[in-house]
């Protein structure tokens, strides 16, 4: 196994510059898996790699993708809990659109009772993203309210189960009524389609999970309740907006930026470490479940871009071999 | 004792409008403890309640003052922990600039050791606002680096003391050379003068404590580490500002907005268990001392006012009887 295939962006454009190539294997360095790739899936990070905007961290491959699923080829020095053989899905900081990857041994999970193979490999970026941040990040207690921007994408899917299952109230925004409908049935109380309502004069939420930034951010903290939480994972609208600090004041909240990507491996592995404990229990029980819109075959990834930017999806789309 | 003697504000305005007058007698509620008051303090909160910009929370005492110290000369039913006689000093939510004050009992703290009865009337509020936001908020931690803007200011002045003891960093921010000069006597490791020098273009922190906030936001984020948070206490300079999401994103930063007054009494409860776990120790030890300005008689308390307003001070201002 010299050479693999590969998804390389072979300049920053449109999803015509993905291209299925032949390039060199990788190789499990000192605590690292390599997988032999099942699936992998796209997220919206991927799109901007592909436009030049977001370059893998030094070091990282530079293929796109942010997660996979498969079975462990191959266990470097030093990796704990890892076989050769073994059905995994991981998270990764790039590479997954590919038919190999290697990884840290703390960003591997074993995949789930219950789930297959491909679909796993649509659950670690959405598990850590709402865990880190709604669970470890805002500490979202029961009882409490969350509000869940964008409810019918792969991450709010994923935000509204874990919260209804953790006991608390979630509300969602979206943008058409079949996302609306999905939502509910997901198990959201209340949704607000944000094309026709204000949801800052509709709700308000001890915790909000945001994606849209700059756009939203003073109408966020409008909603937010006494020791309100913002978290900000998305900046889909713009970098910058007004910040009423007089309100942030009054209410005792906070507002928090995170990134899953750049944070360093041990950072990385508390988090899988908690997705494992407090996720993969409920997904095993059928209380959560995975969301996919649509599988496309690894080798056009470019179509599944296009579906991603064409944003009329609910839950994930996923790149299978 | 039908009728004690207060500082009343007698419509909003200057200084001038603080009257010495005889009003009621507090009376201790079930789980207050009732303070003959030795001293208090100003705090720049007093200056907006006597402009009329800060109406003291619903049920509080109407005269200004948020500490005091004194001799406890009744307990009302539910208090533990005191008793008439008791040498204290309490955190209040209004009503210390008067001869007699009743608080929770979760709000009182015994007079340190080595620290006179006056002196304590300005730990309270330096000591619990430092330690709920430094080491309770943002937790910074040993070997981070703490910015405090304002370094001379009485809640300066024990930031840097405490986070020092605590063994971190600890760059100050003052308007003059005598205050830089005092901020790096108390222990502070570099200093800034907010008047000639930019602090964003010759700093970086983990943790900010900030007074100032609209105008310093944008730049509170430019200074903040991977990982920095910035708690804004004070708005000084105004409410709004930029806030920069894409910074905050990546460097997975968060901004705390926090007051100490409109907590319900349990969560002062907390803060001031805390102080007394973790601060009285140290000033017992003499490693934290309390910075002494000036002692005006409560009954001049525009005085301490006009001194207060006229900024020229180090530390605190307290009133005596």
């Amino acid at each position: 196994m010299d050479h693999m295939r590969a998804i390389v962006i072979t300049e920053p454009g449109g999803p015509e510059v993905l291209s299925w190539r032949e390039v060199p294997d990788p190789r499990p360095a000192r605590g690292e898996v390599l997988i032999e790739v099942t699936a992998s899936a796209v997220n919206r990070a991927d799109l901007l790699q592909r436009k030049g905007f977001y370059d893998p961290p030094p070091g990282t491959s530079p293929y796109p993708g942010l997660e996979v699923s498969g079975v462990v080829a191959e266990a470097g020095p030093d990796v704990l809990g890892f076989e050769p053989g073994d059905r995994v899905c991981a998270l990764l900081a790039g590479g997954g659109y590919a038919e190999r990857v290697a990884v840290p041994w703390q960003q591997v999970l074993p995949v789930p009772n219950g789930v297959s193979e491909i679909e796993s490999a649509g659950l670690p970026e959405v598990a850590c993203t709402v865990w880190s941040n709604v669970f470890m990040t805002a500490r979202l207690r029961k009882g409490e309210t969350l509000l869940v921007h964008g409810g019918a994408s792969g991450i709010g899917t994923m935000a509204i189960q874990l919260a209804k299952a953790y006991g608390s109230r979630v509300v969602a925004t979206a943008g058409s009524p079949e996302k609306l409908a999905r939502c509910l049935e997901l198990g959201a109380d209340e949704v607000v389609n944000y094309r026709t309502e204000d949801f800052a004069e509709k709700v308000t939420a001890d915790v909000i999970l945001d994606i849209i930034g700059g756009p939203y951010l003073e109408r966020n903290v409008a909603a937010l309740n006494s020791g309100g939480r913002l978290v900000v994972i998305g900046l889909q609208g713009g970098t910058r907006g007004q910040l009423n600090l007089g309100a942030l004041l009054a209410k005792r909240a906070s507002v928090h930026g995170t990134t899953l990507r750049a944070r360093p491996v041990d950072e990385k592995g508390v988090i899988v470490r908690g997705v494992k404990d407090n996720v993969w229990p409920l997904i095993e029980a059928g209380a959560v479940r995975p969301v996919v819109e649509a599988t496309v075959p690894l080798a056009e990834a470019a179509e599944a871009h296009r579906l991603l930017e064409n944003g009329q999806h609910i839950g994930k789309i996923l790149l299978v071999r």
